[in-house]
Order: C-alpha cells, then sequence, then structure tokens
C-alpha cells in the first residue's frame, strides 16, 4: 500500500493516528530511532504484531556463504550480513489475564508520532481487552545522541474504568524468529540464531546477556535496568536464559493509578575486547544513564537536536509535505551518522537489513555533502571509517592486480561483498567517489589536518588504482579506463563511462595537489615526482567522448549507438526493469536505471558548457526510468540548472517522499538515506543551485511557481551561512564568523556578519519540458497541492 | 605428469605397457569405451584402484541446484548434470584369499590397449599375490557399436605356478563412491547417491538393478548375464540388493586350466517408460547379446570399424606419433557420436563428468563437420536432436523476450544450465553455430530431405532470433549485434564480435534461400515475404568493423583500443589466466583465450581477402595464449592457408596430443572430443585446405617439411573421395558415385571414377612467422622428431 495518508502533514512530526497493520513493516522503517551506533526498528513494544523485528549495532554483522553456479577468480566466498541483534525494546504486558495484542480486543485509541524536534518516538494507546478490561498505554521511546551506548524506554500503563492486574515482562531477547526471507535480491540473508550466548543473568529489575556470532565471532553485549513507579504493592522479580533475561512487574492498579517503568538499555559490542571487558563497558553505561535519569536523557536529547535543527533546518513555504518530509530526511540522515564514529553509514542507516547492512558509494556521493554542511564531524567521521579499512582496499587491488586501493563496492567493514561482479567490483568509480566526497569535505571544511592525516592517502592511494586502470592509448594518447561500471546499473562493462572518467580525472587532480601540499607526508607514502606527473599526464589526457552528430555527451564510448529500449512497448508493471528482463538485454539498449552522466554534469559541473548541460538533460531524461532511488534527487538538481523548475520540483517531491509515501514498495527493509539526503541536495543544490568549486561557494536561486519560500543553512569553512530564497530574491546572512566571498548567479560579493545580502533573480526563460520515458514522469507536484 | 610416453607409438592402438598408478584418472578418460549412448571409462575391471569411477548413459542426468550469491532475471535455478550410473563393468576377483590388487602383492605385467581396428580396450595381467601365488588375468572389454544397449566383457583367468582357489565376484553397483570433486569450474559437480532403487534381483548368473533419479526423476535399467567356461566344480551363485547385484564364480583352478566369463551387460533408459517397461527392455537386449555371443559381437565390431576407416582414415608419412593420434581421435570422435540417436554429442562425450556433461557451440563448429565427411548420419542425428529441443530454445528466446529460438549455451536436454551468462546466454553465436553445421551438413550431403525436415526450421528460427537481437542504427542502416559473447572466453559482452555478426550473416542469407526452396514449409512456419526480407536487409547491412589505420579486423567494435594484456609481466604459472586474473580485467584487455576472429577466417573464409587473412592472423598470433583446447586447430587451419606451414604443422600437434599428452592437464575428467575433432580439421582443413562453399568442394593443399605424405578420405553428397598429398603434387580420387567438380588451388577440374587427377602443389613463400605471447609459442614440432 502506499502510505501517502498514514500520517498527518506536520512541521516538526510524523503522526500516525491510525493503525495500519498492513503497513507495520515500512512504519517500523519510517519510526526507526538510530544515533548512528544503535538502531532499534519501531517495533511495538510488546513484540507483536510486527512487520519485520531489528535491532542493530553498526558494523556488527555475521558472515554467509555467497554461493556461485560457476566460480571465477577472486570471487568472495562469503559476504558479512547486518544481524537482528539482542532485542532490549521488548515490554510485554498482561491485562488481567490477556496479553496486550491490538489484534485482539478493541483498539480505542492509537498514535505514534516521531518527535524531530526531541527525538524520540511516542506513542499512546487506548484499548479494551478481549475481557473488557480498558487500559491507557503510552511509552515514549529514545536511542540518546549523547550517551552512544544507551537506548531507554519510558512505559505508562493505567486502567480507565476498573482495577486490573498487570504484569509487565520487560526483556533482553537473543535470536529473535524473523520472517521468511523475500527473494528479492536486495532484501539483506535474515541469518537464523547467529548468536551464541556467552553468559546470562537477572537480578531485582536487570538484566543483561553476552553473545558472540558463530562465525565471524563478534561479541556483543545487552544489558537493562529499570526504574519502576506505582502505588505500592508492585513485585519485581527477574530471571535469564542463555538468549532471554527478564524483569517481571506486578501489580494492581486501580483508576488513577499509574505504573510507570523507566527502562534503560546498554549496548556494547567489539571484535577484540573479553567477555569481561563487554560485561563492564555495558553496566558503566548503563549507571551513567541510570544517574542521568530519563528526564536527563530527554534534556541532553533536545539540546542536541536544538544544536544540529540551528545549523541544519530547511524551512519551506508553500509546499508543507515536503517541508515535513525535508526534516524526517534530515533527522534520518542525522541518525545514520551522528555517533557512527569511525564505522560507516549504510544505505539504509539502521533502520533495516536491506542490501545486508552494506554501505556502498552512494553515502560518499549523496550523504557526506550534506553531513559536510549540518554536522562535518560525522562526514569526516565517515571518511575516517574509509581510512580505516584502507588496507583491505590495498589488498583487493593486489588481489586484482591493480595499484593502489580498490574499495569494495559493498562492505560493513571491508572486504568486498559483491556477488555480481559486473554490477559491483567492476564499478571503481566508488574509489573516485571517496576521493570526491574528502574534496568536498576539504573545501567545505579547509580541515587541513585532516587532509594530512586522512584525505592525503585516500587521495593517493586512489590516484595510484586509476593509474593502473586506465592507460594512455599508444596512437591517440588518450588515458582510456576500458570495461567498466558506472553508476547506472541499467549498463556495465562499458569503455570510458564519462561519469567514471571525469571523477577520476577529478581525483588525479587533487592527489597531485595534495602531495604538493604535503610533501613529506607524500614522500612517506612513497610518492615521487615521477609519480605525481603520471598522475597529471593521465588527468591531463582522459578522454570524454563525445557524439558531435547528436551533440551530445554518451553515457560511455559505446552508448549512444545502441538501440533505445523499448519503452512504448513495455508495460506499466514490468518495472523495475531489472526484475522482468535480464541483465544482457538492459546492458546493451539505451535505458538509463539513475542518473550517470546527469550526475557527471552536478558533480563535475565545470566540464560542461550551459547549452551541453541542456541538449544532454533532454537526452537522457528520455531514456531513464528511475528504477533506483539514486536518481530523483539528482534529476532535480540538473532540471533546476538548466532552468527546468517544475521539473526539477517534480523530483523535489519524489526523492523527498521516497520513504514516507514508499515510492520504490521497499521500504518494509529500510530507509534510503541517499535519496533522503538526496531531498536536501535538491533544495540547497537544486534550487539553492549551491556549488562548491576551488573552495568557493556558488548559488543560483530559484523558486518554482509554487513555493513562495525557501530558506536553509549550513556551514562552510567554520561559518554558518543562512540563505532566504523568495521567487524574487535572494537574502545571504553570514550568521557569524569572518566575511567570506560568495556568488550569486555569477556575480561575486563579500558576504560579513550582521551584512545581509539581498540579490534579484531574474525569471528564467527555459526550453520546453524535456519527456521521459512513457509513464515514467513524475507525478506533477503542481497537481496534487 | 605429460602422458608423453604412457603409450607405445603405433599405427592403430594405444598401448601401455607400464602401470602408472598417478595416471589412473588419465587413462581412464583414454580407455573410455562408448558408442555415443553407452560410455565406461577405462577403470579397472576390479574397481580398485581408480581414478575416477564413470559409466554414463547419454542424456542421463541428475538436476544440481545452481546458486548465486546475486540472482538475476532468468537465471536457472537447476543445471543438468551428468551421473555416474550403474557401474556394470565391475568383476572383482580373490585369488586364494588375497584380493587381485595391483598395488599389493607383485605385478610382474601389465599392459593395456586401445585396438583401434577392432574397438575393445584389450588388459593383460601377470601377478604374483601378497601369499605367493601367481595368475594370469585378461579382459576384453567392448561397447558395442552394432548393439546400442549392449556392453561385454571377456574375463579369463589361469593360475601359473599352483593350484588357486578363484573367487570371481561380477557386479552391477549403483550410487558408488566418488572422489571429492575439483574446485576447478570446468570440472563437473559429482552427484553423490542420486539413485533410487526401482528394483534389484538376481538369479543364476543374471542380475538386474532399476533405479531413477531422485530429482529429475529418469529412470534407468542396468542387466548382466554370463557365461561361464572352465574346468568341472565351477559353481555359479547370486545376490542382490538395492545398490548391487552380484554373481559370485567359485572354483578351483589348476595351472593350465582357465576360467573364463563372458560378461554381457545391458542398459536402457527413459524418461517415460514404465519400470515393467525398462525391464523388458533391457532383458530383451541381453537376450539378444547372448544369441549373438561374444564372438559374434566381436566380428560385428570389427565390420563397423571396417567400413568407418575406409571412408574415414587417414595416413600420414614422416610423423608416426601423429599417425597414431589422428586415428586415436577419429575413433573418439565415432565413439562420442555413433549411436548418439536423437541425442547431444557432448564436449567430452561420454568419457567422464567434465563440464557436468554438457553439449556446448563445438560440436556443431567442431565435430559435426567431421561426421558429417565420415558418418553422415551421425552428424544428422546430432541435429536432430537440436531439433528435438526447439521448444525448449523458443522458451528460452521468449524468456529473454527475443523472437525465434535462442539455443542454451550448455545443456544435456535443452534447458539452460550455464550459470555465469556473460560466458553464457551472452553468447548467442551458438544459435548461428548450429545453423552453420546444418548448412554444411546440407552443402556436403545435398540432403533435401532433412532441411525440409529439420534444417529450415532450425534456419528459420535462428534468423528470427538474430533479428530481434540486432537492429537497423538510424543513422547508418547497419545492423549491429551489441552486446553479445564471441568464442573468445577472455573477451564478453562486446558489440559487433565480427566472428558473431558473420556467422548471423551466414545464418540469416542461409534462412532466405532455404524459405525460398520450402515456400509451403516456410508458410507453414509462418514465414511470409516481408519476413525473408528483413532477414536479407540484416544481413546485408551486417555492420563487420574494421580499422582502417592497423588495417586489421577487430574482434569486436572496441578491442583494438584497449590496452594490450602484459605478456611480459605474467609469469608460466599464471596460466590459464582465467584461474589466476579476474574475467573484469581479461575482458578489457587485448589478450585472447581462443580462436575468435581467426576462427571467422576459417568459416566464412569469403569474407576475407587472402591479405587481410595474413595481416590478421600475425596480428591475433600476438595476442592469443590458448587456455582453450579449442583454439589450436583453428589456428593450424589458418596458418596453413597463410602459408605459415611449419606453423600450422605445430598446432596440428597440438590439437592431435591434446589428450594423449594431457596437454591442458584435465583429461582425467574427460577427452576433449573438440579438439580430437580439430585435429582432422588441421589436416583435412588445414594442409587440405579444404573449404566447401556454394555446395563445391576446394582444394589447396600443401605440407610441411616433415611430412612425406597426407592421405585422407572423406564423404561428398555421396562420394567416396580420396586425396593423396606429397610435398609436390595431390592426387585425387573418386571412389564411387557420379563425376564431380573440385577445385585444387583455385583450378576447377571434374573428377571422375577410375580417373585419379593429379596436380602439382606450387612452393609456397610465406613472410616470417608470426610471433605468439611470450611463452606461449606451440611446441616445435620439427624439433621432436
Amino acid at each position: 500500500m502506499s502510505n501517502d495518508s498514514l500520517f498527518t502533514v506536520e512541521e516538526w512530526s510524523i503522526r500516525e493516528k491510525e493503525l495500519h497493520l498492513d503497513a507495520l513493516a515500512q512504519t517500523e522503517s519510517l519510526f526507526a530511532l538510530s544515533n548512528g551506533h544503535i538502531g532499534l526498528r519501531g517495533n511495538f513494544d510488546e513484540g507483536d504484531p510486527h512487520g519485520l523485528p531489528g535491532t542493530y549495532l553498526n558494523s556488527f554483522y555475521e558472515l554467509r556463504p555467497l554461493p556461485y553456479a560457476e566460480g571465477g577468480y577472486a570471487y568472495p566466498e562469503s559476504g558479512q550480513t547486518v544481524i537482528n541483534v539482542t532485542n532490549g525494546k521488548l515490554i510485554r504486558l498482561l491485562v488481567d489475564d490477556a496479553p496486550f495484542d491490538v489484534r485482539y480486543g478493541t483498539l480505542l485509541e492509537h498514535e505514534r508520532e516521531l518527535d524531530l524536534r526531541n527525538g524520540v518516538l511516542r506513542r499512546s494507546i487506548h484499548w479494551t481487552s478481549p475481557a473488557g478490561r480498558t487500559v491507557k498505554i503510552s511509552s515514549v521511546r529514545m536511542v540518546s545522541f549523547t550517551q552512544r551506548a544507551i537506548a531507554a524506554i519510558c512505559y505508562e500503563v493505567e486502567p480507565v474504568d476498573a482495577p486490573v492486574r498487570i504484569v509487565v515482562q520487560s526483556e533482553l531477547v537473543a535470536n529473535e524468529a524473523l520472517p521468511p526471507q523475500s527473494k528479492d535480491p536486495r532484501v539483506g540473508a535474515a541469518l537464523e540464531s547467529a548468536l551464541e550466548c556467552e553468559e546470562h543473568q537477572a537480578h531485582d529489575a536487570s538484566g543483561m546477556l553476552i553473545h558472540h556470532t558463530r562465525v565471524s565471532g563478534l561479541r556483543m553485549g545487552a544489558a537493562m535496568d529499570h526504574h519502576v513507579e506505582g502505588p505500592p504493592g508492585i513485585t519485581v522479580t527477574s530471571t535469564s536464559s542463555p538468549d532471554v533475561a527478564r524483569v517481571s512487574i506486578i501489580g494492581r492498579l486501580r483508576p488513577g493509578e499509574r505504573l510507570r517503568i523507566v527502562k534503560f538499555i546498554a549496548y556494547g559490542w567489539s571484535s577484540l575486547r573479553s567477555r569481561p571487558a563487554i560485561h563492564d563497558q555495558i553496566i558503566a553505561a548503563l549507571a551513567a544513564a541510570r544517574q542521568t535519569s530519563w528526564e536527563g536523557l530527554l534534556a541532553e536529547q533536545q539540546a542536541y537536536l536544538q544544536d544540529f535543527w540551528a545549523t541544519a533546518d530547511i524551512e519551506l513555504e508553500g509546499d508543507p509535505q515536503i517541508q515535513q518530509a525535508i526534516r524526517f530526511a534530515l533527522f534520518h540522515v542525522l541518525q545514520a551518522g551522528a555517533r557512527a564514529e569511525g564505522r560507516p553509514i549504510a544505505a539504509k542507516g539502521l533502520t533495516g537489513p536491506g542490501y545486508d547492512g552494506h554501505a556502498f558509494w552512494d553515502t560518499e556521493i549523496f550523504v557526506l555533502p550534506v553531513l559536510t554542511h549540518t554536522l562535518p564531524t560525522a562526514a569526516a567521521d565517515a571518511l575516517r571509517w574509509r581510512h580505516l579499512i584502507l588496507d583491505k582496499a590495498r589488498e583487493q587491488a593486489q588481489q586484482l592486480r591493480l595499484y593502489g586501493a580498490a574499495f569494495p563496492w559493498r562492505t560493513i567493514r571491508g572486504a568486498e561483498c559483491s556477488g555480481y561482479w559486473p554490477a559491483g567490483t567492476a564499478a571503481f568509480h566508488i574509489n573516485a567517489d571517496i576521493a570526491y566526497a574528502v574534496t568536498y569535505y576539504l573545501q567545505a571544511t579547509g580541515d587541513m589536518t585532516f587532509e594530512e592525516e586522512v584525505g592525503l592517502e585516500l587521495l593517493v592511494e586512489t590516484a595510484r588504482l586509476w593509474c593502473s586502470l586506465g592507460y594512455h592509448h599508444p596512437t591517440t594518447n588518450q588515458f582510456r579506463i576500458d570495461g567498466v561500471t558506472g553508476p547506472d546499473e541499467y549498463s556495465a562493462i562499458a569503455d570510458n563511462n564519462v561519469y567514471t572518467n571525469l571523477m577520476a580525472q577529478h581525483n588525479l587532480r587533487w592527489a597531485v595537489e595534495a602531495v604538493q601540499r604535503h610533501p613529506e607526508k607524500a614522500q612517506a607514502l612513497g610518492v615521487d615526482s615521477h609519480e605525481a606527473a603520471s598522475w597529471h599526464m593521465a588527468a591531463k589526457h582522459m578522454l570524454i567522448p563525445y557524439n558531435a552528430q547528436l551533440e551530445v555527451t554518451p553515457q560511455d564510448e559505446s552508448f549512444i549507438d545502441y538501440q533505445v529500449w523499448d519503452f512504448t512497448g513495455t508495460l506499466p508493471h514490468q518495472y523495475p526493469l531489472l526484475l522482468n528482463f535480464p541483465y544482457f538485454d538492459l546492458y546493451r539498449k539505451q535505458v538509463v536505471k539513475q542518473a550517470d552522466l546527469i550526475l557527471a554534469m552536478h558533480l563535475r559541473s565545470d566540464a560542461f558548457t550551459p547549452e551541453q548541460k541542456a541538449r544532454n538533460f533532454a537526452y537522457y531524461e528520455s531514456l531513464t526510468v528511475r528504477d533506483s532511488s539514486l536518481s530523483a534527487c539528482t534529476q532535480a538538481v540538473m532540471a533546476a540548472e538548466v532552468g527546468q523548475l517544475e521539473l526539477a520540483y517534480d523530483y523535489l517531491g519524489e526523492a523527498a517522499l521516497v520513504d514516507l509515501h514508499d515510492l520504490h514498495h521497499n521500504v518494509q527493509s529500510g530507509l534510503h538515506m541517499a535519496s533522503l539526503a538526496g531531498a536536501w541536495l535538491a533544495l540547497v543544490a537544486g534550487f539553492g543551485g549551491m556549488r562548491v568549486q576551488n573552495g568557493a561557494l556558488y548559488f543560483s536561486p530559484c523558486l518554482p511557481n509554487a513555493l513562495e519560500r525557501l530558506a536553509f543553512r549550513l556551514l562552510f569553512q567554520d561559518r554558518h551561512i543562512s540563505l532566504e530564497i523568495t521567487p524574487t530574491a535572494a537574502t545571504y546572512r553570514l550568521l557569524d564568523g569572518l566575511p567570506l566571498r560568495v556568488h550569486h548567479h555569477g556575480e561575486t560579493f563579500t558576504l560579513a556578519l550582521d551584512e545581509p545580502a539581498t540579490y534579484p533573480i531574474a525569471p528564467i526563460q527555459a526550453g520546453p519540458r524535456p519527456s521521459q520515458p512513457v509513464g515514467r514522469a513524475p507525478a506533477r507536484r503542481s497537481e496534487r497541492l
């Protein structure tokens, strides 16, 4: 079902006022809480009913075999898969002799609210049991941004019309049974009973379970403690067994009385630390949380978010749905990255098991630019994780008989987990994408320490890769990169993919410059002038194909000679095409799953003239089916740049609502972090026209008809900047820091503290609206308002 | 180990005079007997020791799952795999209380001989048991060409120096334990305990087992009966259990006395017929064989082979090793195809489990032309098998959203069993290869009934495939076939592979002509003039890339722009490259596993000028590493055509000795039928220069220095023809039938019965010998003689 009508449209909340059992798995993803370290899906406290139970710890994985019908050299034999760890959010309730379950009895009221300003998930229930006892239940759940190991729940029950006996069982449960796995290859593999118990205990109101994974050998612990308030006569007991620790809270309540339980949950894991060390670590975290108290945790959470929104908020007038969606998006991007701290930001954050919990290239291209301007330490941390897995990437390059580092296409802790190399290992652009995120971060922050400690080595090792991957053609001297896969997954193993070559060029150029800035460190990395010169020459002679006849940039050298996909002969239910046509056929036709050349025009804006951009945009619009969520936002950005503002607005809608409206029908396995971040890009890089080039900030603001005002804030080189756009003018404000040169529609000015600068926006004359493949045009945003 | 010295060089035998236990698995393949229906590996009668036990029935398979780390649309979920069926060749021997096993006691003499004129495998043993009893054992084994369901063994034992008690256990054994499977993907998957018993019985000197496969549900039966001769007092008893039927023959022999046992074995299988039907079928076959008697079977076998050699023999003076090898090769090609009768000829015949027992394109391109000239009914039968699986091929086309028929890349009974589509399903040339074999057969036989019944539909359905697979480019009108894989498996998913496009062109042209010859049948197949015209236009405008700068035909449109493989940086142990480098890297470089463009120059000789052939040959010689056994023979043919006779001779040696000398180190899993057939091609199409074009026979004979005489015979349009080549002249003879126009080095003459025609051979002035990648030149044949 579409989630279109599941939620009320509000500025700062996602509120569900009616229970849709058939959308449980979707809402569990949407209501997921995370701090980048712990992730709790929005499962009901009582566990049942559920769509998909999910509790995750960033980078805590099990290995599963990767089988092949026909093997090949260097195919990975096993893959890292995120697993559902010990569930600490379980609070079961017995009302007299009836277990509380919304599927039985009468649900008089149901409300869930994801509060984006306070960082909590609230739930309130008014329920009559099958035996006729009515209770009100409320729970507030959080995963703390300030205490990384901690989640907490405040759970309250009160009888409405008659005394009842209440039994609350608050649990830690390992190895929960999971629903059977989908056949869709994009859904992660469920791994059953992956955890083996090392320690279990319970006493008073507390409990603890320590387990390790059977194959990957990682160790994790979960502990809980409770603060119980209620009328006299409440008893608390506890038990434990290898996979369950249970605290039972029993009492009788009369109307007007209330049982209030605060459950503190601590998680810890390590690949190295001993059982006693993990034990002590979670006990310590739990003690600190108890001392902070529920109210203290709430206050810390609110303060943390106040800071975040002060830096990152976006205001939008004229489209409350998008206003809500963009804050939802930013909140989840924050949740995915805030406290990852040297661990990856996965494609689905910690909201579900989709894509096996792997991180891909899109973190660097879509998510990190957003974090760079809103929470730069999180962006730096994510890149530090890449730096941490450099050894694995160097090993991978060696195994592929290449130089430098070849980062895995998909991974949790550095090992290549791609089981289909044409759309995995061959997509070498990920290395240039990481380099791009490094250069973006460096330009936006000026963080030279990071360049020396982390950035330089990443740039050097990826530059080395490109030099061994490409070669100078003996007669033309052009630098060719043959047989690789670009972002568009409906093409593969193509020669001189323009995106790849332009991004590699950028990578090589930056490596040359970084080496000049850090000669000593460069020498320590073994770079000599000869090697740097080879990067320079490769960049200089990089082959960028161009079709002079059509005046269009081909996606790769052969693309434009291919037959155009038979769009008119393709039925609506045959999308996504990859589920209905062989890769063989997709690869050899002109059909684009997701922005590829269009993304190149965004990220390498300098490499195209405005006329080329407009022609290319129109050409690829007619071929792009958007079977990937990594497309609409980029199409929004480039549509805005070529003046197609209404089209850009439509794509903004698609990017921003991808999860709230479940546009790809797979929200149940997790949110699409890159598309959520892409909604920010669609607004800031699209309607704001923001580009960062040569360390400077460029804007070309403009608005579609429906929007009356767009205001956003961002960090740039240690300064808070705000931009307020109306249909006719843009006002720039520097909120702190030293004056800064800024570009508005090609005009340069200096922005200083307390000196807002307002510039007019000229009306844009765009050509006709480009058309999309039949049936694949984005929903018209203007028509639904 | 190399088998170089395993055998004596003889004209009509492969004889092993010493036992090499470490080469058992190889010799079992080399000594395999088959009639194309039953295949028995050359395992010792007593079962132990063995390299790899093997008994096969053509097309009797089990299904095994084909797993994928990442699935995709239309990937086959299971694969057909040839299985080791009930072993009927087991005859165990107890000498007093010691089991006869060559690894114990003393082996005084050991000899095995594959007799190519009589079609039997002989073995003689002189052995002293650990307890000091000496016996002579001999066995003669055959798989009958004339009684398709029958194999037979004549087994004799006699004591040498003292009386002994002899126990002979002659068995049928199902579900034999097999050695663990290799990790090399080219080795077939062993399937254990695939057979489930339906019936077992034994009485007197006979036994029977009927089983079915667990998953594929095929039913097979094996039965045995014995004729026993010996001194008085021999007793015969029998027992059976679900997987074993055993006849025990016990007696005391004194020196001078002999026990002689003739074992008749009958096999039958069916996917449809009931247990009683199979039961009766094998009993009937057994009865017929008994009535024929051992001597009768021997006589029939010899007569059959006499006919074959009278048609097919090749005589070679100057190289006894190749003389032996070519007869060995022809014998095995005959064994693979003789009685297949509507079933495929697998890549390894019925000599081992390699490649899962699948048939590929090379049967049509290498094996069928040889059979067409030596046993044309077998060639026709193999193509009838393709006709039988047309429905499956049509289904496959439909699933791939194409028209006509898409034959499986690898299969036993028609289902696509390829688990890696870039080197499987994408290799669409197999369809043109089947069409080519049809046209070759039609030209060489003039069999118009076959064209109407079988050929036409194959040509029509494959032409339809090409028309839906390619398209006319909108501006150039050239017919492009993008994103397919040609014969060279170190390239894949390439645009306009020249081999594919030329073969498709041939296919389309022949379809147009065949439709004109059979208008009614064509109409019944739904072909109208519009469709035939579309084939004509596709053929006419077929894109054949050419690199004018280098004056070379590129293997595909992009190939020549790729970096040349770093041959000097590749170490000898890194071949075959596919086991040491990723496909990714192989596909994007100029490196050729096996003849591709070179094969196109052989099969589409008309599409290249002599100068182009010479330039192309030299260009691809420098890139071809021959990691496939499907290369040397074609290189021999084209080397001869461009006048590089010594090089052609070296390649002949490699093709002919591929199995006898185990050049690819994998003979243990079966013989390389295409390379064996290729040895014939190297001689006849190479040094004979034979081409069949437009229904006519062309020769351009020539000899390398070492050969004094080459004489071969072949069938052409119902005539037996012989050609005798000496260094200076060629003599043509028509042995029966009507006069025929023949071409000798471009000169046309009429060949008539009893009128031998002798033509001189001019000395050839060839350019310098082309060079191969470092370390990959073929062994110099002239240096070893």
